[in-house]
């Protein structure tokens, strides 16, 4: 699928600073950039490097007080996989590659080692790790409000547990953590969304089952075929997509992704449905 | 019915300090004390005090480093009282009596403001308060593991809704929580407990239904009606066996609870059960 | 001294509901209410009852949706104490008043439990009680920023010593968890404060030493006598300004505390002062 | 110099499992390994592969329950690094190379995002970033207590900030945590101990000033040069002693670390020492 995506982040600087940003589209075998513009105004030159997970930074200083204006377009064509999962078995912990078994620990929002019992009661007796992915995000669904405004940069899935209440980095990070729970490798991924509404960035997770880092989100609030992927990491922390370092406020953010071909036929999962959707990297 | 109590605590005092302690059975109407005997070996003279929240405490000063034995025993008659839910409607705030305001509040350990939405998403739809603290104290039951020492005492309500784990005190405080985030008045109830295994002091709640301090206890380790009650109060905060001011160590603790009559017939709660069990105060 | 209080408050009613409210003028032999009113409007009838702690909460139901302003005014006549606390001694547990008791106690944001060891290495060298207070409360003011929103209703002294910012609700919970980690009893106190800018109910604290409840503001926002007292208590959850049961937002608040006579000597205190002040209940 | 360590551990498997153990010396340019053993009784295939972060991971599965004893030893030749960090300046974010960006942000147990304004408040006016890690360290080493069994996995830079006891991982954490929010790249560092007694695994932690990664330790326990590297990581969760999968039990810990040259001459950090020890890579 081909998209137009764009963001535009406007900061307002009353000391020098450095920015790092991870605002840029993944360039991967499978999603590929056809055309990309960066710009930030006033002019500051900036170094592009790749994070140790593989995501794509900018980086860049400031050096006088002011406001800068960042502007990123891209038009991106992706493809998604999908693949049955009526057959995969828990991944056999001897043969996990050895990028995969830090998604297996705990993280900053994502404190897999304190929702043990709670996912094990909850999951533990479903017989294979796809259905208890798409039950535990199911649960998420069902048991968490989507509430703007209701949650900040410290909450954790640990915290959102109980308050039952978040934005998509908490759906995400209570998913993520309740899969390491259950031994499920599981890894934060963030991107522009399609037919997001209001427009922004968007987090999901991926959970790594039958040998494919598979796609989920407990929002339900896109078609899991509508993202152009950002980055994967561990959790928010790995992937913010502004890390900020000085007196510099991030004031507005303007998002968009629209589709750039004629049709589109939006994939969602159903109860008891075996196949995932994966974005392979 | 007729209990033949007792408990047996050993101190180790390094220091001077004072003691507070919370092991008396309370005396109330529905509650008689027919014998009672509590020393202090070697002997310190102690003073009798009546808590705000009516509870029996006695209160002495250690001088001397050294070992300190104490030793309650009492012969008690109690009684206690059924009463028919099933047509017992949610507690008009307006007629609620001022001394039972506190116990809507969250406290210490029953963080109710935090389980606000947890409670609301579980047990919200519930029509009458009697069945809704039926089935949170069902849910504790069926969620939360009965495991010695996976606990202690900073361990809080919001923590045992997703440790799962605890003891006699996690599922009170995590009832008594849910009660009060569901505008149910509810509050700790401590006790020598008949058929305890292994013995100990046990730790229960009450919710305010229909009028009643309906009385609950998750754990499910004893009849309902084999209670010897201690005291009453917000949470364990208010009702620790033992406060201990200076460098004093409760080493032992051994306690008892015996049938003091021929019969006794158990009561417990069934699902589906209407009827409430109190012990009036 | 005389001053004019007044609060306005403005609710929305989504549902029919309850409220309590705690914004009455305490009522004691040292603070008298030379004249004062209350009303909501549209009229609802109300009660007012006395909490277990003896504040005056106004209690009243709400039939109907739609919007309600509740208003009230008093001109109230208040005393201060000054006691020399030069030889105050700590507090000897043995003759502490039961109703004192409660307050060495941990409550729900002043986890005193959880602060025991950093009490105490930061000031159990201080020999005499009213030294330590003092010095709490400066490390308090040195340590924490005032930052109106930086903290919400869940927020309790155990974030608060890490966080170090806050609201007075914050500076307060923090003071208090600090005293009682000290073994020294420290409660809630809300009150309408002369010459806070901007104009809001605030909340300060009292440490019980050298048999005085004395005066404590870790805020440094105000004169420490130009407080009118509504409420005492163990901390926020005791002494909400509205308790709110139903679907009812509080959108508007407007306080203000006017001096009624011609003349305010200011009182602080500073550093190595061995006076306190008291508002005598 | 010359080390021989060793580590036996003993596991009782319960059900069949996956064990990830972390116990080998790191091999470095740095730290030669002239002899090294590694036996698993009874004998089990074992994979040894190189984590992400560059630490030896044995791996292997338990296919039988009972007994399993896991021996390792090693002779190592290490050498460390004195640098002189009078001039050393804040490290430019703008030349950080990206494998060091990940030990600036938030982990699961150094949540330094919630610690920014203590770290600024305590250590934000000292002018030189190894100044202000000598100046953490020492206060963690004032403010916290070294006591066995006070913490347990869950225990976070969060909780001892507050709490003020814990071990060495505790210590580590905290200390992580605070250069973090300084700003100041910070990793978890594990190891044999020479002269640590009770013998146990260290931890300790580096931060990266001046272009090297400074070797710290609040604890005070060994001498800075008596470390032989095992693994470097964000924090515990990634450098585990053991990942256990299944239902084994870590029963028996046996550690020890000894010279293997005739002379050593023990290294400490003094107030005002303006030279930093580190352990090249």
């Amino acid at each position: 699928m081909k998209f137009n995506v764009f963001s535009e982040l406007e900061f307002e600087a009353a000391t020098a600073g450095t920015l790092i940003l991870n605002i840029h589209a993944l360039r991967t075998p499978s999603q590929t950039i056809l055309e990309e513009s960066f710009n930030i105004d006033p002019y500051i030159k900036f170094e592009e490097i790749v994070s140790v997970e593989g995501n794509r930074l900018v980086r860049f200083e400031v050096n006088d007080p002011g406001s800068i204006k960042v502007n990123y377009k891209a038009l991106v064509d992706n493809c998604i996989k999908v693949t049955d999962h009526s057959t995969s078995q828990e991944a056999s912990l001897m043969h996990l590659d050895r990028s995969i078994l830090p998604y297996l620990y705990p993280s900053r929002y994502c404190q897999s080692d304190k929702l043990y019992r709670l996912a094990h009661n909850l999951f533990g007796e479903i017989d294979s790790p796809f259905k208890q992915v798409m039950a535990l995000t199911e649960w998420i669904t069902n048991n968490v409000q989507y509430l703007s405004g209701s949650t900040n940069v410290e909450t954790s899935a640990f915290d959102t547990v109980t308050e039952q209440q978040g934005v998509c980095r908490d759906f995400a990070h209570l998913g993520i953590a309740l899969c390491r729970a259950l031994t499920i490798p599981a890894r934060y991924f963030t991107g522009y969304a399609y037919l997001l509404q209001p427009p922004d960035f968007h987090a999901c997770f991926e959970a790594y089952v039958g040998g494919e880092w598979t796609f989920f989100d407990a929002t339900r609030l896109i078609p899991l075929n509508g993202m152009v992927k950002i980055a994967g990491g561990r959790d928010a922390a790995d992937t913010a997509l502004a890390n900020i370092f000085g007196d510099i406020t991030l004031n507005t953010i303007n998002v968009g992704c629209d589709l750039a071909e004629s049709q589109f036929d939006p994939i969602y999962y159903f109860p008891d449905y075996m196949s995932g959707l994966s974005y392979p990297v």
